[in-house]
């Protein structure tokens, strides 16, 4: 049987695996990224892991290979115009770069696209026809399934949720705007507060304000720290209304919640959905389920390597 | 040939079209709303009105009829939960009543949902396979297409725009909400900003604070008066903000805008575009055209009626 490269290439980490055309992984890994190697480099560790990985397949059973990145892509292309997380690979072939090294077709989209076409394929969107994918970390960001397809939009751009502006005048977010829903309840943004917020108090045993991050908040938190608390349930009221714009404009059946801020869980979901069940115009739009992602980050490898598989009924 | 009714009930007039399966309106026409008589009167007065205007044609070239309605609907079942433009017409049976005395099958959608589709079938949506309909009145709403269809949501009440919110701790808007879209950008908004910025200055010699419409203020603009410019440009600016949000999340192709406020035109459209630009993070939503709308008061009932003619490839 025909299988396919699944990559999901990240700032820090490139996740790897060989899927078949259900969807099982047959294997699955993780090696560094070091994107300041150049892509070549890096494509040739790549290509080396699925080497020594793919058992006794030869050449002629992997039939193509998907990658997500994030970035600004033009996806007919397979071209990366720019990504945050990859430094200097800026305006490359990255397609191309790949399916000639692999000599096989090559699919590249954006990551949260992959992560919400596996999630709508195989984890917490199976079975919904309209769904939407949202990942909170650095970025916030949101892939969308319209009547059972993924929805790119028109220049493939569409699903930016974090820069969507839910307070015009507030605060800076590193795209330069004011007020983008990522400048409150983006990973940068949530140490902030929390640092604002230990600011007043003389001490807090759980909590070091030199280093801290989501995970530390979060896991204070667990712990019952009543201001890492406040911060994620701040956190989750700013969600809640992003999740409302979300609602009231696209109305769907399913959102699932996933990246690593998420791992805050009820934390920020339940004050998150308590403001959204405060802000709808009309309680019809409360019939969204709004869930964790299922597939942690296998989802943008395996939601890659189907978008290969389904390139027809996909397009 | 088989010919449509198309009906759109606004608050004030019922406008009707007699249309053919390409969307040619053989006839159409307008009378008073009159939603105090009660449905069954309008209903009686909407039938004569067809019956007068129809010409030669008998019953039997009266295939179906569609209709257009503000408010919360089940499409599905034509029935209407509640409409802000018809008080105490609260949960009715609306499509029912209409084939009942029609005799033949009856569409019901949303005013916004119909316009959007009759922009998209003949007017500034043609062409566009993702395509945004945005209505600014009294209330502000949208239509979607997507991948050349209609998009409803999961329980028909996508495109609810109006009820965006912009600024979460911003202006209180008649859904009891703070900062939604409608309250910076709908007709009261408009209106009120200008009253407020009418008390700063001693005398006006083109507004009239105590009878002021949105009207008044596009033409006094339109005359230089530079208050009323002001206020519209404002209105812009906000638009700019919704619309931002919009091309984030949706990443069209199109976006028409229509509905009373709109004939304002390049007094709201200018500042708007210019906004959107300032506010994109990344140029390539600006391959979106922003338009006005072109078939004004005919989009809503000849989408409707077409709605009927289209209703398999619609579903």
């Amino acid at each position: 049987m025909g299988m396919v490269y699944g990559i999901d290439i990240g700032g820090t980490n490139i996740k790897l695996g060989i899927v078949d055309k259900d969807g099982v992984i047959q294997k699955e890994g993780q090696i560094r990224t070091r994107a300041e190697e150049g892509p070549s480099a890096v494509i040739s560790r790549v290509l080396e892991w699925f080497n020594s990985n793919r058992g006794g397949r030869s050449d002629s059973d992997i039939i193509g290979a998907g990658i997500g990145c994030a970035g600004l892509l033009d996806r007919e292309r397979g071209f990366l115009y720019s990504s945050p997380n990859l430094p200097r690979w800026d305006n490359l072939e990255l397609g191309k770069l790949f399916s000639e090294r692999i000599g096989v077709p090559v699919v590249v989209d954006n990551d949260v696209n992959c992560a919400a076409y596996g999630e709508f394929l195989f984890g917490a969107g199976r079975g919904a026809n309209n769904f939407i994918c949202i990942t909170l970390g650095t970025g916030v960001g949101g892939g969308i399934v319209i009547n059972g397809r993924l929805y790119r939009g028109e220049t493939g751009q569409a699903g930016e949720i974090g820069h969507m502006i839910i307070k015009f005048d507030g605060r800076l977010c590193r795209c330069q705007n004011r007020g983008c829903l990522e400048a409150y309840i983006g990973s940068a943004a949530i140490v902030e507060r929390t640092k604002e917020m230990l600011k007043q108090e003389s001490s807090n045993p759980l909590l070091d304000i030199e280093r801290l991050t989501v995970k530390d908040i979060t896991e204070a938190a667990r712990e019952g720290n009543k201001l890492a608390v406040k911060s994620l349930e701040k956190t989750g009221i700013y969600f809640g209304i992003g999740l409302s714009n979300i609602v009231h404009i696209i109305n769907p059946e399913v959102i699932a919640v996933g990246g690593g801020v998420s791992a805050a869980g009820d934390l920020i979901l339940k004050p998150a959905g308590e403001t959204l069940a405060g802000h709808v115009m009309d309680e019809k739009f409360l019939d969204v389920k709004i869930v964790p992602a299922e597939l942690g980050n296998k989802a943008s490898f395996l939601g890659a390597a189907m978008m290969v598989f389904n390139k027809k009924q996909d397009e």
